[in-house]
């Protein structure tokens, strides 16, 4: 872009581009690291440039600040983190159909209030959390709204005065959605984006967690709906009978970090006038462990639920299971009230209303 | 639609309607009022239908639970909260406009780390504070994704055997976008629409704050940027010269309050098995009370607005305010490098590098 | 004070004395009100003692200020609170211990990982959170170290110059363990009890969730441990044979809230620069909400616990509860190391170690 | 303890003994480490053990569960780390008595709702902070309650059946200051005292927090009441006469870092049935993190506080800063009541009432 507006010569242009690509190449080679004197990696690259490209690389920093360069990174960084995790999501979501068609004949109480209320069935109760798993995926990819808006041309927030930079080109070029106008939103919205992604990650967490719930349910001795294979379990040290379901308590437990990611991010932003702050610089934290949280999870699951085994001649499904289903039976065949066949089922349950 | 499906009969379906209508028009004429014996709006009005109608009111809950009802009683609520808090936070957007507009030649500093870095002006500095109330908005209206899913005919969680009913019909007339499929999800989903439209309020409240925090620095005597009137401060016991900024301070403050209805509503869901529990009824007091808060905050920001007058004569421009503006002249005048142009205006502000 | 220190006259002093002792006659009588035109409390016995005692009530206002008025009067009430929630969390581990001692001979299983791990019993599930929920109430009455601190005489944070007047004389008459020191420390402090109080709620709330997730557990079908007395549970709308443990459910449940209450009170001070803020007012509506939650959870819980049955012959403990036990007891009957004895008994398991 | 009741004999004991010693030394010396296929620690050292003693290290595990001795470690650590935070808050203190008395002679406002109220000081202001700094320590301290219970004896959280073994013999050898009673409260204790240290560091952090909001702000140019030494601020990228203070921002914005950390704490137990899982586990992530976050910014302000210098001739008191002062020399000279002599010198002001 500095190139199509004149700010940069053919020349300069060559030897940033040539100079830029070398410095990749002897990363990727593993020929320099960032230091920690380098301050961070967008000194780094241009240190490195400048020693070798002489004036070139002196003029690389034209038009821009740490600031919007930064972020731009952040925003190229989630566009990706932000579709591995909607993949992540929806392979989970096939994983638990997987599950509902494999074990498709196998019948289920469905519960209210943890107690039996109506039939239900392995691919309900799989598909129920598939569903949610993909409702996850979507709120997920709907953070593209605010991380597609190209930064650059904002600078320290103010824009560049005199310089005829041309924002659209670098959005262009860098494939974002919209230019974010004004300048001044540009710092205002830092942490907007990220709190987004933490808080769908935190709806995921918070599904995953409770699938995990209900399979550490149900490998209890007293359920024993499912049996877990030995590779997802663990022994005790002084019990020699037991078998523990460790990843799925880890999962579970694993909402808490999730809340407490996003209970970091939402807070650093808070209450601080306008304008670029250093506190906005640790967001990064609390985003990062998110993200990562996230895929490892999804990860261990994959990896998990195929070996989930249920056992249905050990599921016992209540007599009363199915009250709702006769009262309305009854509706159907008597013309009757629901209410009338409500009270008359009931009484076989001898249940005294309050 | 019970009647379509031949559920109910066409008298029954008239004794139901005029029923209704009678208790609507009797309520709103302050005839009856549900108390607390009446458990809950839903048994309230079956009751009382029951009792005008005789059968009539008995055949009504067919084919439906209270945990459908409730939660497509709660989508609809928030279908109408969502629009007006959109609606809310543009509004104050257009006030925020509306005063760069007023002031639109005032020019200020712009800031970052609260050191004064670039030149700024009102129309900048409110615009930047209107652009995030427009994205807030939109984020507000996204929730309708999640919203907008009709529950109806989950009962309560595991679907209606035997019944007849007809899903899409209800969707249809309750205007949802699509049906909630399979059952088991909905009781899944419940809490997610909720904490996704708190989680945008925070966003929002947040925006509101950070406004708010401006305006409080900009009415510190050692700023002085800004006048407020009367009516937006108190005085204050002990100290008779002292006007404070409490409107705004309370805007800033109850960024915490939103924080708060947040992780409740995050938290009352995590961890539980799948299936209704009773717990999930606690997420309307932070929802509540959330919805409550943005839009009275809303409210008062919208009185409070176009009350602001910028002072110009007391706002005084560093004389390193226009130092990056002078470098970038220098690249343009002398096509030196950024680095070099940087480095000489720098040695005017006499900065020892440590 | 004041007249101790010559700064009011016998007579105003008994002026003053007499009209807030009629005021108080008369507002317990109903007679009147504070309104919204009142301000607050402080202002409404100010101007009606004004009205009624001529000069003398002008006189009052003298040495001190809102800000310490308001502190004042929040710690003094903090003090009743603390008193009142920590012998509610006794009463409970009262209840609990006497349920040990009604079902003093009833075998449980102990649980790790919900699986059955070894011997437990009601009086060990029953004491272990009876000992948790006397921890919380020791833990609240700690919260006596940040609430006896008198902040009479800092007045708006910056104390009361020329005036003698003495802080020692009104912390003695109100019982306060110190005078804080300095004045200046009086408004940072704010916000610091009330997120005590609030965080020791937490742990109770959190203690008392996890007994109530226990009892619902317990309460299900599969385990069937305990029997709920009518009185505590609900029946469903569709459902006829359900009972459900809905006030258990709400226990559980309301952790969130006070997680939320604690999130409010830590999010309203942070980052406010030093001197009173309007902000802190917002504190009361959290420590409020909390206070009256914990108070009317401890009530609900004493209410239950009494009728709360264990069904001995439905509590079934697997064949494995004894293999540390018998590990242990081959250890001394053979001398063998534990580890050797844990791969013999082990071995009756037939677990393959991973 | 094994030895005194009779379960180790003294060769045995000798041989762990002196295995344990070369053990330590040889990983002082790096001949050793923990490997992930070691598990943990605990098994680290029991299988190197088992290796060189043979039979004895294999009766090392008698009597006590990876569960009691992991909590036993770390509540071992906490003690350490609470010793060293209540050390560094009050060395901080210190350093802000110390900048009290370099300035002792400084003039500041006393602020309220960010407007000047009343004449103030650096002592006055410093000594504020240093007493709630004290505040901290001494909260930090009083967790001492909860880490000081001995776990050692509760195994799995069901005790030790059979053997004869000593639990207040392994607590005073540990210098706990009470053992831990029943065996079941210790599972059900899991995750108090990790929140309690992290609910004061937040406290700690906040204080640190609205301490660094304040010199922020006084580095404003607006203020301009102290200067910051080079070492502790940074140059801008396009901004060369810019000197930020980010020390200090990112001081506030780590309070949100103690903020999250708590969240996540206090999450992690919540409304998880009694006994262990491995969720708790997931404790040691937040507190860790909260540790060292606190320790590391308290040696940040160790180092900054002595570089902080007062610009007395920079700070301006508004000429209404003695007006309650004057309030009250009027009411002292002519015995006026308060309210008579606010009103006269209100009207010096002219303030118009609303």
């Amino acid at each position: 872009m500095l190139r199509e507006v004149g700010l940069l010569s053919e020349e300069d242009l060559a030897a940033i581009r040539e100079g830029l690509e070398a410095l990749a190449r002897e990363h990727a080679a593993g020929e320099w690291e960032i230091s920690l004197a380098d301050e961070d990696v967008h000194t780094a690259l241009e240190s490195r440039l400048t020693e070798r490209t002489d004036e070139a690389g002196a003029r690389l920093h034209l038009g821009r600040s740490r600031n919007d360069q930064v972020l731009a990174a952040l925003r190229l960084y989630l566009r990706d983190a932000v579709a591995a995790l909607a993949a992540g999501a929806r392979e989970a979501a096939d994983a638990l159909d997987e599950l509902g068609r494999r074990e498709k004949e196998t019948a289920l109480p469905g519960y209210t209030h943890l107690q039996q209320a109506m039939p239900s069935s392995v691919p309900l109760w799989a598909g129920g959390f598939a569903a949610e798993l993909r409702d996850d995926a979507e709120g997920i990819e709907a953070c593209a709204r605010r991380i597609e808006k190209s930064p650059l041309g904002s600078a320290a927030g103010y824009g560049v005065p005199l310089l005829p930079i041309d924002r659209e080109s670098t959005r262009q070029a860098l494939g974002f959605a919209v230019t974010q106008e004004p300048v001044t939103a540009v710092q205002l919205s830092r942490g907007k984006a990220e709190a987004q992604v933490l808080f769908e990650i935190t709806l995921l967490m918070q599904d995953l967690g409770r699938l995990a719930a209900d399979l550490v349910l149900f490998a209890a001795a007293e359920f024993a709906f499912v049996s877990l294979p030995a590779a997802m379990t663990t022994g005790s040290s002084i019990m020699p009978q037991k078998r523990n379901p460790d990843v799925f308590e880890l999962v579970r437990g694993r909402t808490a970090t999730a809340q407490g990611c996003l209970a970091e991010a939402l807070a650093i932003p808070a209450k601080l006038t306008s304008g670029y702050h250093r506190d906005l610089q640790l967001l990064k934290a609390p985003l990062f462990r998110g993200i990562d949280l996230a895929q490892e999870t999804l990860a261990i699951l994959a990896a998990a639920l195929p070996g989930v085994r249920f056992q249905p001649e050990r599921i016992r499904l209540e007599p009363g299971l199915r009250a709702a289903e006769e009262a309305y039976a009854l509706v159907l065949a008597e013309g009757i009230p629901f209410r009338e066949a409500y009270r008359r089922i009931g009484k076989r349950f001898r249940i005294e209303e309050t």
